[in-house]
């Protein structure tokens, strides 16, 4: 095959927002798949706000990536070449194959889908990993009971709006935060959230009192930074925060100075309230994928969860695209789209 | 009776450390105790940490102290007149009585304490709210298993050397943080800790490395500020972090500025580690006082268990004393002695 491919690597470790200069862009003929390997022709990279904790040095629950190295991503795409029983020329598949135009992987290192079930974006999405970290955090962690109240900041997200939607299939009342009104008027109509708090226009601590006036039992934090801070003040007795990300705060140069890193500083309203943080992220889950891919899967046949992929188009945008997640720009799971199907 | 009681009072709403300003002094006489109370003469006062957030304004576990009210305090002493049936003179007592010479309460709010078991003050440390503090966080929060590593910073304190003794008697390694060398050598040698960090000498993150090199398991926290910080960034995977109290930070005047309440900005290590963070007060544990009396007397009968008390004298002292919680002075459980048995 006469195949160019081409990368995004990363080139410099990054200090605070992510610059074009901590990337570099290569150009290099396509190679051949070893054995037990596949070729994969990526449609869809997934731009997930744990990419900027991917690139910083030090200890995390996965090592970071190397300067020079691939910049690591989940992607979608067709498989051109196998030379692994399992896959075939044709498959739709998922995995860790990097911000790249073809990748190279082994066969068991790739997820096949079914894109009868759903586009493909989606199993970058609700079916994919977002839509794991949110099933797995709000309901192993959070555990909402019918009738109580659950809070998603990040509402519009890919991760967010999954968790909301979730809280509902499980009969509690739903509270979103988001940023201006067009995301907060899709949280409450299209998803059917119970009501939405625009942190941009609103008080988030005056709208949390208004719209759970018993407290919040269950905060599902993508956000951090003052969001949390204004949700701790809320939490009913017994209440559970579940720590699934924390995008306001992941540009944060260290832990002092102007830029530092925010820390909750109503920490202590767990104290008062007998109330739990826990964090996780959704590789702790691995072996239970295949439980969450199912429900999941059976509600997105019944029409009870929706799904919105923000689709970006051009592989040359990447470094721009990713810098999307962070100035909140992005409604639903946003992929970068690299090439047609 | 004419007695002549002596009281201190709440005069002000206190902002930051607490100063003589905020006290009234004040006498009146002892008055007779109704149907169904008793008299008690004080003997000894707790002070406790929570005192400070007892002044504080605002919805808290309890209500605030109001202005001009008898300062709220654990105390002990013996019942010198009785109209309950189940309450003799002579009997000796702890409950809230308040910072004051005699108090009056209903007989079924005070309880009985065993002083050939141990000697009064003890009744406000180990075997009182310190000792239960330690107990239920500890043992219910906590979990510490066999062979585990555990950490309690404020050792040498009422609550934090009773916490890790509990956690020796349980199998676990117990590192203590505490200030001073005095302080980390009574922890060591007295109390049992395997290690102890000077935090005003080293490197509190340091140390913790070194002391805990397969991470800490259970973090029983009473400081706050920097120290919880620092073992936020050491947590083992499936860390508990217990948060008892934050008496660095008690003295904060609000949400910003110089002297804010700081929370603790490496909490996303609870993310990495799939570790939580929960608070507690002790009085969530009021309905099993009775299991954790019997297991703490049991522990000091047996010699298992040490306790210390650090007994101030003079009552006209309590606003000077009471401080002494804040600078890190006192070793053991802090009382002050108000009258001779």
């Amino acid at each position: 095959m006469d195949l160019t491919n081409h990368q995004f690597r990363l080139a410099a470790r990054p200090v605070g927002l992510l610059k074009d200069s901590d990337w570099s862009y290569t150009e290099e003929p396509v190679g051949e798949p070893g054995d037990g390997e596949v070729l994969v022709r990526i449609q869809f990279i997934s731009l997930d706000p744990a990419m900027r904790g991917w690139v910083n040095e030090g200890r995390s629950y996965i090592p970071p990536v190397g300067i020079g190295e691939v910049m690591r991503a989940l992607a979608a795409g067709e498989v051109i070449a196998s030379n692994h029983p399992e896959v075939a020329v044709g498959d739709h598949v998922t995995g860790l194959l990097g911000v790249q135009e073809y990748a190279i992987a082994h066969g068991g290192a790739v997820t096949k889908v079914d894109i009868s079930l759903a586009p493909l974006p989606v199993h970058l999405g609700a079916l994919g990993m977002p839509g794991m970290t949110a099933y797995f955090g709000l309901l192993d962690i959070g555990r909402p009971q019918e009738g109580e109240t659950v809070v998603v900041s990040g509402a519009a997200g890919a991760v967010g709006g999954v968790a909301g939607q979730i809280a509902r299939l499980k009969g509690a009342r739903v509270v979103g935060i988001a940023g201006g009104p067009e995301k907060c008027r899709y949280v409450v109509e299209e998803l059917g959230f119970d009501a939405a708090i625009d942190y941009k226009a609103q008080d988030v601590s005056a709208g949390l009192g208004e719209h759970c006036p018993k407290g919040i039992d269950v905060y599902f934090d993508n956000v951090g930074g003052e969001i949390l801070d204004a949700a701790l003040v809320h939490l009913a007795r017994h209440a559970r925060v579940v720590i699934c990300g924390a995008i306001s705060q992941y540009n944060a140069t260290g832990p002092t100075g102007l830029n530092a890193m925010k820390g909750p500083s109503n920490y202590m309203s767990l104290l008062v309230n007998h109330a739990s943080m826990t964090g996780f992220v959704v590789t702790d889950y691995l072996d239970r994928y295949a439980e969450g891919a199912r429900e999941m899967g059976g509600w997105l046949a019944a029409g009870k969860l929706k799904t919105r992929e923000d689709i970006a188009e051009g592989f040359e945008t990447f470094p721009a695209t990713l810098l999307r997640l962070f100035s909140g720009e992005n409604t639903g799971k946003l992929v970068l789209k690299v090439a047609d199907a």
